[in-house]
């Protein structure tokens, strides 16, 4: 199949975003810089090491003049201060210097994790995301949002970092879990509900080619989502306004992974599909929304087997006071006024500041377990199926 | 006295530099943004402590919502990763979010370690630098360099991040000991050297009533190597080519600084002040520069009491191998070959990248005690009397 090529057009920054299959053994023709006599610097997980390992031959029997690998433990845990310490320490114990070239290869923890390691040692030096899960595909590869967690939250220390050129190789995919292949699918849902109802409708119709990874429909899906991100970044790069729009059903989300622990109970994109859902509640609670668009969502969403709300989530416990206060918390608050990213219909996504906060609490009490809104019996069962199916 | 401005143009990032006396109680008409309603976080150290708290104390009776201050131990251990977690944790423990601001009142190491911190925590929010040592003012004021050091050496994990004001309060430098100034009139110097020789002549004239803290004379003096330093800056924000002019004198210096060990024994002006000495000795040796410059700099330094050989460092346990690999390891290296800042005049300063090894092993032999190349007498003695009259 032919690579699709995204630019992502940000002045100096610019960048392009390769999508395809086979890519990583053509690696040398997409990046940005000849290697020759380059040290290269290989970032990766115990997730995607083998993967990773075949990019360091390749490279080591090259015409780089070094290349080196580090592994640190898949999982949230090493988006981290002492992650980014011995990150840093080992590429500069390795002659990292300013003509060196950084490589992330992995899913959204190690992009995070290296492009923001990349953007602080010897205050920036070029790097390359390969990205291995379609949610880093689709997400972490535009915007340039690098970041680690901290005991306040996730993402807090960060910065806006771009890559120097992405390598979206969905071959990659083969050995995703199907668990979190659907988490992915989740935020490429997204660009259908904020701004395109044409590829929402394609999605509703060629959703599951997508998780069964036929290579056209999953290449055409990533690509229609990167360049609907890049839309959005190119405009507002720094998230002052529209970008915010990308946040959608992430106020909710993020409440809800803070109090499910970031163990792998619950995965990003998961709580994206209950927080979407849960945006939707809200729009048509405000009348902003038709509810057939609410129920439009849900159908799709347990169609392909994704969660839909908070009382599914296996052993959470919160409740409406503490998620509204780890809401307030959030980044996304400004001058003390919770911002929401609600939709007037699948397609349409607006922001508002003057979301009543009894409605937010009637949205959480649904989620929770409260008033049943029909259309979700056998969800779990379904969801659950889907867990299993690993 | 007048204040003086001094604005520094970098297209959507620029700011201004007030330099004065008795700025510190003005601070509100500073200030980029209205306080109004908004969160300040200071950061401070413990020997600027007491200068500090009358910020507090005005910002905390003024319309700000909250002003918290956070005091880390003078001195460059504190640019470190731990007090970076520790910096950016107090913040957001405090609720710091996007609009608030964050002020740092001290020197290099305090505007260093906080405008990092400021730059990465929820990856950025606007911050003003309170410089309060002579060399922060003429130096990190300017260029929006932010850094911590790590094992491997000084300033190797940062970021490029310009703080939205800078005020210069001439009078916080009634408190610095002797010794400091110095060490920023060094910088100062550097200025004279690398592109403005009527200025070095205006301190070989006025160099003592700087000292003196004369405040017509340190203002002016403030002021001009600001402009200097924006000048290179404005041209090249991130490092690339003219801005490497700044450096001169400091792969040398970097090295001995490595070498004492950042104790206090030796401070970076006055490695840099010995630096720029072995820059111009180089230069003389590559014939670029006519010795009289050589000659007219060393006075000029003797004159004031800053040490001209690393001879002159109480202790220091060297040689010329560990120095050699040392600079070899200095991020200023492109593709393996060594970039020197050299003169071919007071005034006149360039970038070579042709320098022959064994000139610059003359060049440290020398530094390090070997043949005399006369004017040095006495030094010793006058520097270590500044040193003891602090």
């Amino acid at each position: 199949m032919e690579t699709k090529i995204v630019t992502i057009d940000l002045d100096t920054r610019s960048y392009d975003i390769y999508i395809g299959a086979g890519l990583l053994f053509r690696m040398n023709d997409f990046m940005p810089q000849d290697v020759e006599g380059k040290s290269l610097f290989i970032v990766t997980d115990t997730n995607v090491r083998t993967y990773a390992e075949r990019l360091h031959t390749m490279f080591s029997e090259g015409n780089a003049r070094s290349c080196a690998m580090h592994v640190v433990p898949a999982g949230e845990a090493s988006k981290s201060f002492e992650r980014v310490e011995e990150v840093c320490g080992w590429m500069l114990e390795n002659d990292l210097n300013r003509d060196s070239i950084v490589v992330a290869v992995g899913g959204g923890v190690i992009g995070d994790l290296t492009g923001f390691c990349a953007s602080v040692v010897m205050r920036g030096v070029p790097y390359v995301q390969v990205p291995t899960t379609l949610l880093s595909q689709v997400d972490s590869s535009v915007g340039g949002k690098t970041g680690i967690n901290t005991r306040q939250g996730k993402n807090l220390v960060g910065s806006f970092y771009q890559p120097t050129a992405v390598i979206a190789d969905i071959d990659s995919l083969q050995t995703l879990p199907r668990r979190e292949l659907l988490a992915g699918y989740a935020e490429v849902l997204k660009y259908g509900l904020i701004q395109d109802a044409g590829f929402f409708s394609w999605l509703e119709k060629n959703g599951e080619r997508v998780l069964d990874l036929d290579k056209e429909a999953v290449a055409h899906a990533i690509e229609v989502s990167c360049k609907a991100k890049a839309d959005v970044v190119e405009a507002d790069e720094k998230e002052q306004g529209r970008r915010a729009l990308l946040n959608f059903g992430h106020t909710f989300g993020h409440a809800l992974e803070a109090e499910a622990g970031y163990d792998g109970t619950l995965l990003h994109g998961e709580a994206i599909s209950i927080g979407m859902i849960m945006a939707m509640d809200l729009s048509v609670r405000m009348d902003l929304c038709d509810e057939n668009d609410f129920i439009r969502l849900e159908e799709h969403l347990v169609s392909v087997g994704l969660p839909t709300r908070a009382s599914l989530i296996d052993g959470l416990e919160t409740n409406v006071d503490r998620l509204l206060a780890i809401m307030a918390r959030d980044k996304k608050v400004k001058d003390g006024k919770m911002v929401f990213v609600v939709a007037n219909a699948i397609g349409d996504a607006m922001i508002s500041n003057a979301v009543p906060e009894d409605l937010v609490r009637s949205v959480l009490v649904h989620s929770l377990g409260g008033e049943s809104k029909g259309g979700n019996k056998g969800i779990k069962d379904r969801w659950l199926s889907a867990f299993s199916s690993q």
